[in-house]
């Protein structure tokens, strides 16, 4: 008899579910929208109503499913609840895997949404294979997730891989991160990063460029102009990619992991990104890490139910 | 029948020999010195020599010994061998595990010197108890280990928690850190740094000190003048501890520890280091890991052999 596992996300908009056979294959796919108000108290009836759909449609039991992984946007200890989550308007330790385990009988982990999606490349993506590998999610913020031994690194108050809070500058910037701090790796190396950067950049230099018709270049324009020959725009993204590099390079000399994944909207820059950041970090890199792997996220989405799933399947 | 492990550190200079019980008591310890001439080719030789002394004058054999334990400063992958260690002339990989256990008989397992220091100062010192603690050794450069669920972090290539080369600094610096690079963390936050601060801070400023009275000052100079009032000393101090703070907080948004530990010829400085720098930290670190505890080591120079004997017993 086939066995299953199901893999949900917790995001602050929707929550997606996915059904997987235990060697990884995703069968199929639904989400239903997040009710956050009312300090998020229906979120996890309305995922318990979801699931028990979900066991119907595909006939699953204590025979053939596994259990549930579920991925959620805070600090997660243990595996089995979460310490907080802003976007769920949860400011309050919630005890999911308790929770869903009473209401379904079935066995419950719980994973934080960046690390579980480290933990999916590595499982069916683009760290397939291997022990070892270090996930940046390039998005609005920067998500992390480490791999250490095929096993995610979630850190002693679920903080592990809070990769985007790195205090990487040295002195303080002007504008504040979300987390109310002023040296993020974040401030410089998200999208919304790379814009300040362009917009700093627009004003210092007199140089022509592309990117002074778009009345707030976003970080898909800045870097398509950079791509296609726009002077300052390559200046621009060369100054990003150095701040990459140089977090990348710091994450090699502490965790030494096989492969460094990018993902988020930043990477569909692709080799373009690639490239110059390999080459940066070849630059910045200690010795013996010099040659660490850098490659493009390939689960999209997706990532976070697959990485979840596996939690199951360990 | 009580039972034994081994403990063997191999240093530049020397090889440091302790004798355990598997509950971790020292009872014997002893050292030769290392001959690095020839290669280094005599330094495996001579320490199966030493080995054997220590077998007959214990009565050890394979009823009461668990094996050896062997740190070694350099790169060690999976347990068994190092690919280069500049100290003893090692130019190449040397497979230390298999060649011990070839020529006494018994188990053998490797590990990084700083990295071997971290796990015994978390199996008997600073750090015991804890599931996950990262060490910092302040010296001439600066050493590390990472210890997550009471193992080494080690890294694809050996170089996991190279923390003195995390690219910590903007810019380049003028001057060059052993590894050939010029962000390096060691370069601000060893005694050597602490040092370079102290030259910059007497040329730049024009204030009276009790450190200009001294033709090169030490760390421990700078450091005894800053806690004792002078007060161009506790500027430098202060400068020196905002680095050491910053590179904690780097480090606690990666691996999210229990506990720092501190040690090294600086960590002599006690609470006068200990308060500043966690002060600092509590500043920069991202907000669910401020409260992570900063604690001076206390196995000293012990910390490596006690390290490489909890390998055996694990």
């Amino acid at each position: 008899m086939d066995k299953f596992v199901i893999g949900v996300d917790i995001g602050g908009r929707s929550m997606k579910f996915g059904l997987f056979t235990i060697d990884g294959e995703l069968i199929a796919k639904s989400s239903i929208i997040t009710r956050t108000e009312n300090e998020g108290n229906f979120i996890l009836e309305d995922l318990v109503e979801h699931l028990e759909k979900i066991f119907e449609k595909y006939k699953l039991s204590k025979e053939n499913l596994l259990g549930i992984g579920i991925g959620v946007p805070g600090p997660v200890v243990n595996k089995r609840k979460v310490t907080r989550a802003v976007n769920l308007n949860w400011d309050r330790e919630v005890h999911i895997a308790d929770y869903i385990e009473e209401k379904t009988g079935f066995r419950c982990l719980l994973a934080n949404d960046a690390n579980a999606a480290a933990l999916g490349e590595q499982w069916k993506g683009a760290g397939k294979g291997l022990d070892s590998m270090v996930l940046l999610t390039l998005g609005t913020g920067v998500g992390g997730g480490i791999i250490i031994d095929g096993q995610i690194l979630s850190g002693a108050t679920g903080s592990g891989a809070e990769i985007g809070h790195m205090t990487f500058l040295e002195e303080d910037l002007h504008r504040e991160c979300g987390c109310g701090g002023h040296r993020c790796f974040e401030q410089v190396a998200s999208a919304t990063g790379l814009e300040y950067i362009c917009q700093d950049f627009l004003f210092d230099y007199d140089m022509e460029s592309s990117l002074r018709d778009i009345d707030q270049p976003s970080a898909k324009d800045i870097l398509d102009a950079g791509k296609n020959g726009d002077k300052l725009a390559y200046m621009i993204c060369q100054e990003y990619f150095k701040h990459l590099a140089r977090g990348l390079s710091i994450l090699a000399a502490v965790v030494d992991p096989q492969r460094f994944v990018i993902g988020g909207g930043v990477s569909n820059a692709g080799d373009f990104l690639i490239d110059n950041v390999s080459r940066y970090f070849k630059e910045y890199a200690f010795p013996s890490v010099k040659n660490c792997q850098i490659s493009i996220a390939s689960l999209g989405n997706d990532a976070g139910i697959y990485g979840v799933a596996k939690l199951l399947i360990d």
